[in-house]
């Protein structure tokens, strides 16, 4: 390959085209985009979601005039809705992920419904996603491991390169003029993990959007930047990740595709990923046995090494502690026999029936449940090794279960029965009508033969 | 000290006030403010400056209502006007220049004059504008020469702290709010050298500004982020400049002042700083000799050592390559006796007289001319030793003098009337009526009484 990193990118998303796509790649990017709607949607009932709609709202000036499906003025700028967009996707940690990505599918979802190309089509809607998508993940596995380690937030950092292969690719820019945007979106690439557990994380995803529909529209509009960004000294992988990890993390463009393997995770639960499995097993065993708290003594999770880490609250307080408390999730899952965005409010976490659950938990680390495969030592807390749950009942009964895959990951997906309840719970926690909620969510299951996905987004949602 | 740099350095912002000012400062800024004001103006006659304008009121879809000083729509949220704003004023590189800290001025006067602050008095504009441009020296000082070495532009990835210390002062917050805004700006800072010589250069002086702009108002609402980006392992230093160079920038905060010593460089020229000690020891040899072009037949330039490098274009066709073109500002310069921003049109590049006297320079680096300060190695091009200008003239005389401080350094600064031609300058450039111009330069003179300073700005430009 003589071609620059930078051109081979541009030249896939300019001649990339829905035609070209593999079999199945459609259904899984309308699932992924139906349930980052659903939770951009919900993003409002968290702290950033409403600071940055709240923003959006003074920033615009204006009061009382028309408004668009998240709330935001008409009038908005589309790089402000963009920023408001995807911060309130990220808003909850409820959106998808991608191992060695971050999560991407909010970043171009509001870039793309940011823009002002009317009417879009599902099909457009669907090119642009999928396009951006593997570019996004391209960028990431280019600049690898060694860029998160040094302390970039990659969602944040690479998710504008996505964002402009997917809006360039609504505008349908020629690969010059992607190339531009690429180097622009080069120079604004920002967001440091300093800032992870703050408010600033979700809006790191709303900058990437923002950046993608500004590095866009200014290379549509002949702005001009370097060509080659992505490559050389001095260039973008050098700079953010010392010359990256994998100089090749571009050589099968448009053989193989992220969406289809690995595939996305879609989260089933609103809270650390690192709880989903002990959720699932917990949920499992209650309703295989027929289990009411009361019959419960204990529920003993043995988890992988590290897989404990991130859940550091064992006596919370708040619903966002709640996310971040083993002892919480599982008492509510005993308690509720469900996990919802309902679950992390202060008065939930606060219940007196939750406090006297909470001393059953013994959680810990234990190296059998360490990864099988030894080249997953990377794996994050919520997908590394296994979790083996043991449930001890009042009539002495050991009812054990192990969990590999938490539901919602690629080899445990969501079926379109979890997804629409979860679709309905982001429709309730944002406060929205939820007959005009599920219409839309039926609505968006054709979203391939929508003809104006912004008519039935703005209805569903008014 | 103990404290970490982040408190300290937001510590000074929020207990500094104009009343602690050292004497002269307030003078330093007013002229600093007046020429980036012109400057501003002058910059919808570049292309990125062209470009960003019509960005901008395409962004905010509202065509014929109010706009104000810069011709933006009134409505137009404080960040995409703060954007623009920053992005005219860097877009000619006729803007100020502060060795080893960039161009900060334009970034500070953008985004203080972006915020929603009504009315906006000169006191407060001058307040928010001498600590904000401290903060930004300092946080400039503290990555050190190591960041710029790496590849980042110092101007786009330190100014956004600069201009949350002058948008948190214009806002009166508290030293723990203005630790937030300065979290949220470590978490906004981009801009990489690649795109030096393409237009997303001046983008990323607007870039600056309205990261500023947005992280002080996203703090000022209550958003959350971490309280010490400056310090330690994953800190902004360590991660944008493995460590920074001076751990002790801060040390002397409020006891040195940057904008007193050494004080800002205003550009006389809009050129490259390279060539503004030949043009002025060309002007000064005309103006003592009383030479016409038809007497030169030759023009000996001694120059520095990396002291030409930048100057590239030896057969200019274009405007923009004229400004980089040592044998065209020399013309010019003996031609019209002046150097101004009428000067790098295509047409005035392409007249037959300038062409015919593009021959006569004879430049080269000399050893001789290298700084004698040992120190100064690291010098600009246009800073660094000093340049040794020789006329040859037709009746065999050679006339020769030495420039070491170009016109509109700190040691050799602008006139109040040179500054006032600059302004004039910049207002004929912008299209702007010539009176109404120079009757704002006239009430800017008096900016520390001003009690409107958007009601002048609007009235002496619409």
């Amino acid at each position: 390959m003589t071609d620059s990193l930078t051109a081979r990118l541009a030249d896939f998303i300019a001649d990339t085209s829905r035609k070209d796509f593999p079999d199945g790649i459609e259904d899984a990017a309308v699932r992924l985009v139906i349930d980052t709607i659903g939770v951009i949607l919900a993003g409002r009932s968290g702290g950033a979601g409403a600071k940055i709609l709240h923003y959006a709202e003074q920033a615009c000036g204006s009061v009382g005039g028309p408004t668009n499906w998240l709330g935001i003025p008409v009038s908005a700028p589309p790089e402000l809705v963009a920023l408001a967009s995807s911060t309130l996707g990220h808003a909850l940690d409820f959106d998808d992920e991608l191992a060695g990505t971050g999560h991407p599918a909010s970043i171009l979802a509001s870039a793309i419904l940011a823009m002002p190309t009317r009417p879009l089509t599902g099909e457009k809607l669907i090119e642009a996603f999928v396009i951006g998508y593997e570019a996004n993940v391209r960028v990431a596995h280019l600049v690898g491991h060694r860029h998160y380690r040094k302390g970039w937030h990659t969602t944040s950092t690479i998710g504008g390169f996505g964002a402009v292969a997917a809006t360039s690719k609504l505008l349908g820019l020629d690969a010059a003029q992607i190339r531009t945007a690429l180097g622009i979106a080069g120079s604004l690439a920002s967001g440091i993990q300093r800032n992870f557990g703050t408010e600033t994380k979700p809006l790191h995803s709303g900058l990437s959007a923002r950046n993608g529909v500004l590095a866009t529209q200014l290379a549509a509009a002949s702005f001009t930047a370097a060509p080659n960004i992505l490559d050389g000294p001095r260039g973008f992988t050098e700079i953010y990740a010392d010359g990256g990890d994998h100089q090749d993390a571009l050589d099968d463009l448009g053989q193989s595709w992220a969406l289809l393997a690995p595939g996305a995770t879609l989260k089933k639960y609103p809270c650390c990923y690192a709880t989903h499995r002990p959720i699932d097993a917990v949920l499992r065993l209650r309703a295989e046995h027929n289990l009411k708290p009361s019959d419960v003594v204990a529920v003993i999770d043995r988890a992988p090494t590290f897989g404990l880490t991130p859940l550091i609250h064992h006596d919370p307080k708040t619903g966002l502690q709640g996310k971040f408390s083993l002892e919480y999730v599982v008492a509510a899952a005993l308690l509720d026999g469900q996990i919802t965005l309902g679950s992390f409010t202060d008065d939930m976490v606060n219940r007196p029936e939750i406090r006297a659950l909470l001393p059953l938990l013994d959680a810990k680390e234990d190296p059998r449940c360490r990864p099988e495969d030894p080249t997953a030592k990377d794996s994050s807390a919520g997908t590394g090794g296994f979790h083996e749950v043991t449930i001890r009942t009042t009539d002495g009964r050991e009812l054990s279960t192990r969990v590999d895959y938490p539901s919602g990951s690629p080899k445990h997906p969501l079926s379109w029965d979890d997804s629409r309840a979860k679709f309905r719970d982001c429709v309730l926690a944002a406060g929205r009508n939820e007959e005009r909620g599920m219409a839309l969510f039926d609505a968006l299951r054709g979203l391939p033969s929508l003809t104006d996905v912004h008519a039935t987004l703005d209805s569903a949602t008014a």
